[in-house]
Formats: structure tokens, C-alpha cells, sequence
């Protein structure tokens, strides 16, 4: 088995966990070495679910924060294994979301006191499909490993709080036609050409950008995906654009799919997926601490991640972690090395068991 | 080796094609068939190429015609072996173009001696890729066998002349854009929302009607295929509308480019195929004669044949044969009992010994 030594700086465990490849569906050699590291520290009770990893103090504070990272990553891009350089670690799952794993790791091993109680949580398979996801399937079958007051999902963020998060949802949108030899074109009704006003609507509309605790949102409603055609010499009877909605936390599911509805009156349209968005919650105490500690910034996150899930959970969470998401999923994601080390330190001084937590 | 009839009526022998099958690529047995039948024959010099068949008389009249038919069919679909009701044969073939050969075989079996030189040719894989086509391989292989004053292509239309035929072009408009994720799609440029303004120019073209020796042909410019998408959650950099411009014979190959490229101005624009169209050619003296002696109607051919192969020969040709041409490769695709009986009839008179040819 692949060791990692907790007792190293976070920028080599980053490392060491980068060089476990842990492309989703393949987190075995992984969790069973960060299960294996978690075990020696006493101060921790561990259990194990799947390639699920949860370790928890139990000091008896009043309040409880999760600290969550997943341990996949999206594939092999010929970007393994990983490269330091002066001021960044580069490799697959650098910035997407080992440097987070390796700063809750690091605060799991050297924090034997803490002034609250944490449930550290390393899950599988977050970059796929949602009925694999780890956290979901921990969450199903034992909710009671989940309860806190306040989560930190170490989604990369630059290290700086990102509140909340937008929802997402797919919807197609079908125009509809009638067949024809396109040698007779006007014998038919040309589905393509007809879906020419879904993209000319879309092109005219105007998103949302609203403001919720002090955040700004910025909406989207794009075609990520047209299809349409029989053969070269057939007029079409169907064409079908695929729309994804990233809609602002003010807005539920329902709401979300009547905007879409309106916009594209007239059109068949069918949800494909959905995903709620996660309000910033700022206006709980642990949240608001958290923000104050960590330098009193907080941004709004425009992609939807697992915040979303903690909230259905019943749990306020805020993404936090470091690296850039612009970079996550790329070929060439890597991580400041600047941001590895001031996420570690200002989690620890949040944590420190000599500064009360908040009420 | 499944034998044909050649002294049967023109309907037995259709349903005796017809049972053959003979998917492109699969014309072997029927082009055996074909070849041992018309070898028995003393009035025939008879030439196989492939599975191509070549009959020529030789009684030295000063004009010769071609008349030809492919032997291939396109996939089979459940619609055989032949079923004759009151009024049509039906099954794979009967329409495109089975009745069509036993009209020529009819023709071929029945009359040793014409007023003109006849070249019979049956051909194989008109229905895929032109490069396989036999007529195209034939006439670049020996061209001296298909030189005539005039060819009849028994191609299906409802036994009335249709003359000439529109050109096809296949043209891959496409529009650019810039990869970003969805979540935050203002630091991109949607391709498919870019592709809008191409429907929408689709949309608003005015087909041609030109009228060419008497004849009103009728222009077509439509999408038949759109594709463009990365994933789920990113906006497309590149969306590829695919355009097929049906053009009149008044418009040679280089003018239907410049008329898609103004079309689609600002976009890239890649041509995947083209076949220029034939004019009618009814001024002719053969073909003006042929016309007359079957009936003086002639219609337009809107769709693309093999007459232009022909006009590529330097045989001017038309295309005359049983079936109504919107049945080719329907499932129920059948030929009226009337179209064979009619078709064979008039040939037989055009060409009867007795009545002088054309000067």
C-alpha cells in the first residue's frame, strides 16, 4: 500500500496524494492509506463506508464542524505524476481537490484538541455520476456520522470563503419538423431550421445577476449541446438543443424549470437533470465566525458543488479551500503552494483550542 | 443461381427481380442472372464488368441510345420478398428501380431488331458512395462502351420524362466560439448561440424557380445536420451547421459555392460534397423525339441522378421510368402495374423497326 506521512508539510503530502491516482471509481488505494494514516491518531474515531473515510473527535465542545474534501479525480490527462515548481504543485487533482484533502489531512493529524469538535470526511466519487456520489450514499445510510452545525467543503476557492452556490439544471428543447427528400425541401418542415428561434431567444436573453447576503449572483442560460439531422439528402424532424441553467440560490427547482418553460414557449421541453442551489447562509453564527476568521471575505460561487448536498443534509456549509476553480479539470491544474500553507494556517487558527468558539 | 424469365410480362418478371435480393455491395447473383439471360441471346454483344452489364446490338443504324438501370437496392427493411395486389408490386427495389430494368430487359429479350442501336446497361452500387458506383467505374474504364447519341436513366418518375436534374452540394457552415464553464459563462463565447444567426439566414433565403427549356426547377438550401457541444457544463467552442444546397442546372458547382459562401458570410464554410447538376437538354433531337414519342410531357428532376454522370460522358440523358419517385427507400416503396406496362409500351413504339429514328 502507498503510505502518506501526516507529519510532513502540506505541500508534500499534496504531493503524495496526487502521486495515489484516484481517477474516480479507482479511490480504494487511496482511502484505504488515508484510512490507515487516520487510525494511528487517537484522538480520532474512524469509520469506514465504501471508499468513504470519516474521522471525528469527540471532546464534547457544543459545536461540531464538518471538514470535507473528495478523493477522486476527473481522468488521466497525461498530468501524473506531480511537478513542483518555486510557487506551484502541478498534476492531476492539484488544484481539484487534494490541496484541500492535504490541509484537512494535516489539521486531522497535528490538532489532537481543537475548540470544537470536527468531522473530517473523505468521499469518493464526487466528479461522476450523482448516485455514486460518496457524500450522498454516506449521507443515505448514516446521517448521524453528517450531523454538525456548519461544514467547509475544501472545494479549490483561492482560499478565500465562496458562499452558497447556483443551482443547475439541463433542460432539451425539441423543435419539431417534417420529413421531406431535401430535393423537395417544400414537401417538409425543417426542425433545424426551426430551432433557429430557440437560439435566437437564447441569445436575447438576459441573465440574472441578484444580490443575496451582500453576494452577487450571476445567472446562465446556455445550449451546451445541439443535435438535429436523418441523413445528407432528408429535411429533419427534429432538432434538439440541450440548455443548461445555472440559476442564483433565490431561486428553487420549480421556479428554475417554469423561467426555462417561458422562455421557450412554443418548444417541447424535457428536465434531464437538476441540481438546487445552496443559499450563502452567511447569517449563521458558525458561518459568519468562520468568514471573520478567515480573513473576512466571502465571494458567491457561481458553480454548483456538494454545499448543495450539506444543505439538504440540514447542515449550512461554505465552500473554502485552495487552488483556483478556473483550473479545475484542466490538463495543466495545479496549486499555489502560497495557497496550500494560508488555508492550513488560518484553519488552525480557527480551530485553536485557545480561542473560544463561537457561541 | 436463381434464374430470371425474360419472356414473362413485364410484372412477373419485375416480382422475379424484385426476389432477388441485391443490397449494394450483394449484386452478384443478380447481375449473374441478368448477364446469362441476355447471353442467350444472338442479337446482343453482351460485356460484364464487375457486377455491371453491358448489351450492345449492332444492326449499324447512324444512332445509338443507352438505356440503364442500377441493379442495387438500399438496405433491406423488412419489405421483402415481392406482394402483388390489384394494382401494384411492392417490395424492396420494385420502385428504385427493379421495374425499371425488367422494362429494358422486357425490351431487350423481346426486340432483335430496332430503329436505333440500343446499349443495355445494368449497373451496380448507384445507391453509396460514388466511388463505388459502377456507371461512374464503367464509364472511366471503358468509355467507348457507353458512347451514344442519347441515354434514357430508368430512374422512377411516375413514366414520364423528367428531364435533367438539380445539382447537390453538401456544405459544413460553422461557427466559433470560446470554451468556459457554464457556471460562468460570460468569460466565453457559445458557438450554438452563434450558429442561430446561420438558421436564421437559413431561414429567410428565397429558393430560385428558374425556367429552363420550358421546365420549372425548384432550388433548396437546408441544415440537414447540426452538431456542436463539449459537456454538460461547458459552453461549445465550435458548432457545425450542415448545409445541403440543391441548385438548378442554370448553376454550375463554382456558382453554388459563392452562392452558400455568401449566404453564409462570416462563417467558415467547408464543402464534403458536390455533384454538378445536368440540364434538361430537350432541344436535343433525340431526346426532343423521345419526349414525343412518349407522350410530349416532360417534367423538371428536382432530385440528383446519374443522368449527370451521363452529361459528364457527353451523352445527354433523361431520366424515364415506372414508380413515383417519393416512394424511393420507403419501407412501402411499390411500382403501379400501369407505370411497367405503360413504359414498356412506349419504349417498344419508340424504337419499333417500322417507325424511321430521329435524323
Amino acid at each position: 500500500m502507498t503510505s502518506l506521512d501526516l507529519t510532513a508539510d502540506v505541500v508534500t503530502l499534496t504531493e503524495q496524494l496526487v502521486n495515489i491516482e484516484s481517477v474516480s471509481g479507482n479511490e480504494k488505494p487511496i482511502a484505504d492509506a488515508v484510512e490507515a494514516e487516520l487510525r494511528r491518531l487517537d484522538h480520532l474515531e474512524v469509520t469506514r463506508f465504501g471508499n468513504n473515510v470519516v474521522a471525528r473527535t469527540s471532546h464534547g465542545h457544543p459545536e461540531r464542524v464538518v471538514i470535507a474534501g473528495h478523493l477522486d479525480t476527473v481522468p488521466l490527462n497525461d498530468n501524473l505524476p506531480a511537478r513542483r515548481d518555486e510557487e506551484n504543485l502541478h498534476g492531476l487533482g492539484s488544484c481539484d481537490m487534494k490541496g484541500g484533502v492535504a490541509v484537512a489531512l494535516r489539521l486531522a493529524a497535528s490538532m489532537a484538541t481543537t475548540n470544537r469538535d470536527i468531522t473530517f470526511l473523505f468521499y469518493e466519487c464526487e466528479e461522476v455520476e450523482e448516485h455514486r456520489n460518496g457524500l450522498k450514499l454516506l449521507g443515505e445510510a448514516h446521517p448521524e456520522l453528517l450531523e454538525a452545525d456548519f461544514a467547509i467543503l475544501m472545494e479549490p476557492s483561492n482560499a478565500v470563503v465562496e458562499a452558497g452556490c447556483q443551482g443547475t439544471m439541463r433542460v432539451d428543447v425539441t423543435s419539431r419538423g417534417e420529413r421531406a427528400h431535401s430535393a423537395r425541401s417544400w414537401n417538409g418542415v425543417n426542425a433545424i431550421h426551426g430551432a433557429g428561434e430557440i437560439l435566437h431567444r437564447l441569445n436575447a436573453y438576459e441573465p440574472r445577476r441578484p444580490v443575496i447576503d451582500g453576494l452577487e449572483y450571476h445567472e446562465g442560460l446556455n445550449a451546451v449541446f445541439v443535435t438535429g439531422g436523418v441523413a445528407g439528402n432528408v429535411l429533419p424532424d427534429a432538432c434538439t438543443v440541450s440548455v443548461n441553467y445555472r440559476f442564483a440560490p433565490d431561486r428553487s427547482e420549480a421556479e428554475a424549470v417554469e423561467r426555462v418553460r417561458k422562455v421557450c414557449d412554443g418548444f417541447e421541453i424535457e428536465v434531464t437533470d437538476s441540481a438546487s442551489a445552496a443559499m450563502p447562509g452567511l447569517g449563521v453564527p458558525a458561518a459568519a465566525a468562520f468568514v471573520a476568521a478567515v480573513g473576512g471575505t466571502a465571494n458567491p460561487k457561481f458553480g454548483w458543488t456538494d454545499v448543495a448536498r450539506f444543505r439538504d443534509l440540514g447542515v449550512p456549509a461554505v465552500n473554502f479551500g485552495p487552488g483556483d476553480p478556473l483550473l479545475a479539470h484542466k490538463q495543466d491544474e495545479h496549486v499555489p503552494l502560497e495557497h496550500l500553507r494560508r488555508a492550513e494556517q488560518q484553519l488552525r487558527s480557527w480551530l485553536d483550542p485557545r480561542i473560544a468558539s463561537a457561541p
